[in-house]
């Protein structure tokens, strides 16, 4: 089932690493700010979707915002993977005539509120096996697997460089972009503070406050929007059997994760392949998760993920633009809500970095986590 | 969209007071069984469903049952009224082709477990304005929406009594039921201590240790089973605009709660109309939900469920059989997930209170909290 649903409506905060108001009161203000970029009064929403993760909660969005009658609501679990995941709820949901209007959303004061891992850990049932050996922080659980990546196909410091140099150009052409005046050199990236060897500083994604939606309707409905529609052309999700979440380690090989399990769903169902894809918007939490991806989803081969990122392939006149907002690392994190947003704007033909005649994008979450992605296309 | 998907395996651990081994472990147990009763291998699983309030996560039971890649996974929030929700996620899933095989569980040992409320309040934004006044407990607030509705239609606690009394009655001859081998008269109804005011013990769910699992499939995998299909013929959620939980007074009729706008959008997508209905599995928490939900999905006027429940309506020769494995009243009380496997039963024809020739089952979840339900039809 293709072009279920298409996006109608996007909306963000400006992104700072301290706002001012609840994560509520941010999410409210984002709700109503994407209706009225699609046009659509709030009475009209009839369907909700956001992370289990989210703080604001469907009665009290719902209420204070003055939205209708809702017929559907859901929530995606696993943070970083669930953004994608949550459109696609709403995809679904249109289609099979649950709602006719929908808003994802997702509001995080991440940049001025706590550290989860600075707490009494949270622990799923397998974390208490590698806890207690130093694996404390997501950056050590990635940096582990980055250390073996290396080791495995000869990967390079120079390659994840080449992620955090790409996205941080990216982001200086971006007013909205935390960086945006910020530059970096490879010798910046080089000279960083380690955070978890062989992570440094810039390997790893800011700590953001903001919040972001967008409306989903279906096909028809979109049409008679303020911007021309983006169609979900398809999404998916991927949970791979036998996953350990971040670490991954109950797998024989355990950097094939989620994503190759998200991309043969993704792209069983498309006519339109990798090889197809004009622009995407990979989730970055780290720069490691970039290599990993552009695996996963089929642009390259096993083991090819980094040295795919030479001669600047995901700049702007690179083989794939990649992260074109300047993605988590140098735009904002919110846990990849950012990047759904980005992937509208490019199918709109309004990014800041504008990919010409971009006419297909794929948006994934987390690679690492059970994940979700969407195959975005513009309506022409 | 009609007849989505299909239930075609169930399975729930025996209910108690209290069970040995963890929410996790009977979690797993019961996924196993329902694959079992489904004749399907776990490693064909591709979608999981269940709360938000569910303690055993997808990542931990994918991996402990052996569930295949997942390419769906979604949660519903708000407690007893995600049940139907969840398994209506599985059928939008399995209709628009992001699974094949999916399963919603819930398990829940609230019989041996904490109580919520005994602890610091966890307050959404609106209970800051009804916690002080003494509404601390979800009893409290449906007490007060008794005593309105008593107030207004004349409703008395016979009403509820018959209620109470029909549950039993079920109850005392289905094995399952806590309450099996318990009767109870008027007598023991009107003399049972005070809860609050006018909801007596009796008017109260049950407290149980248990967990149940469904299996979802399309309509024609279904048909290749070990148990007659029951099909999906279509699902809803509702929360109605302006609504808080519970005690809904930002609403000029705080008495037409999540029903009614879940009924709307069920029977708005169905062929089957409330009176065509053969046997009905309502969200029993507490007895007032029942008049409420006869009301709100149709089955009589407003301001009649209370008198709808007259001359045992509600009994297995009555007006419509409700709640007939003795409901979260008299057998559990797991979030209302054994209404869901006890509509399956009566389609399939085995409940121990089986309805001669029931071929639709209405399945609700918790009127007064945003909520869901499920219209089930036998294949045939």
């Amino acid at each position: 089932m293709n072009d279920l649903a298409a996006i109608v409506g996007i909306a963000e905060t400006p992104f700072a690493k301290k706002l001012e108001g609840s994560e509520y009161e941010l999410a409210c203000q984002v709700i109503l700010a994407a209706c009225e970029d699609a046009g659509i009064d709030p009475a009209e929403v009839d369907g909700l979707a956001s992370y289990t993760m989210e703080t604001s909660s469907e009665v009290d969005v719902a209420r204070a915002v003055g939205l209708g009658d809702v017929t559907f609501f859901g929530q995606v679990p696993y943070g970083g993977g669930a953004g994608p995941g949550c459109v696609g709820q709403l995809a679904m949901a249109v289609a099979t005539g649950q709602c006719r209007v929908g808003v994802a959303w997702r509001s995080r004061k991440r940049g001025s509120g706590g550290r989860p891992w600075a707490g009494p850990a949270s622990a799923g049932v397998s974390d208490y096996w590698t806890r207690p050996y130093g694996l404390s922080r997501p950056v050590d659980e990635i940096a582990m697997l980055m250390r073996r990546y290396m080791h495995e196909f000869g990967a390079t410091r120079d390659h994840l460089a080449n992620v955090a140099l790409s996205g941080r150009r990216y982001a200086n052409r971006n007013p909205r972009a935390i960086m945006h005046e910020k530059t970096m050199s490879r010798d910046d990236y080089m000279s960083a503070r380690w955070i978890s060897d062989p992570l440094c500083l810039f390997d790893n994604c800011l700590e953001t406050d903001g919040a972001l939606a967008c409306v989903v309707t279906s096909p028809e409905r979109a049409r008679d929007g303020r911007h021309a529609p983006v169609l979900i052309h398809t999404f998916a999700q991927g949970l791979p059997r036998q996953h350990h979440s971040m670490i991954n380690y109950f797998n024989d090989d355990p950097l094939e994760g989620p994503a190759w399990t998200c991309a043969r769903q993704l792209f069983g169902q498309s006519d339109i392949k990798p090889g197809d894809i004009d622009v995407a918007q990979l989730y970055d939490a780290f720069t490691p998760l970039i290599p990993l991806s552009l695996e996963g989803y089929g642009f390259c081969e096993r083991g090819e993920g980094a040295a795919f990122t030479e001669g600047d392939a995901l700049g702007p006149e690179g083989r794939l633009p990649v992260n074109t907002s300047g993605g988590g690392l140098s735009e904002a994190y919110v846990h990849g809500f950012n990047l759904i947003n980005e992937g509208v704007r490019q199918m709109r033909g309004t990014s800041h970095n504008q990919i010409e005649g971009a006419a297909s994008c794929l948006v994934t979450a987390g690679e690492c986590v059970p994940t979700s992605a969407l195959l975005l296309r513009s309506d022409s």
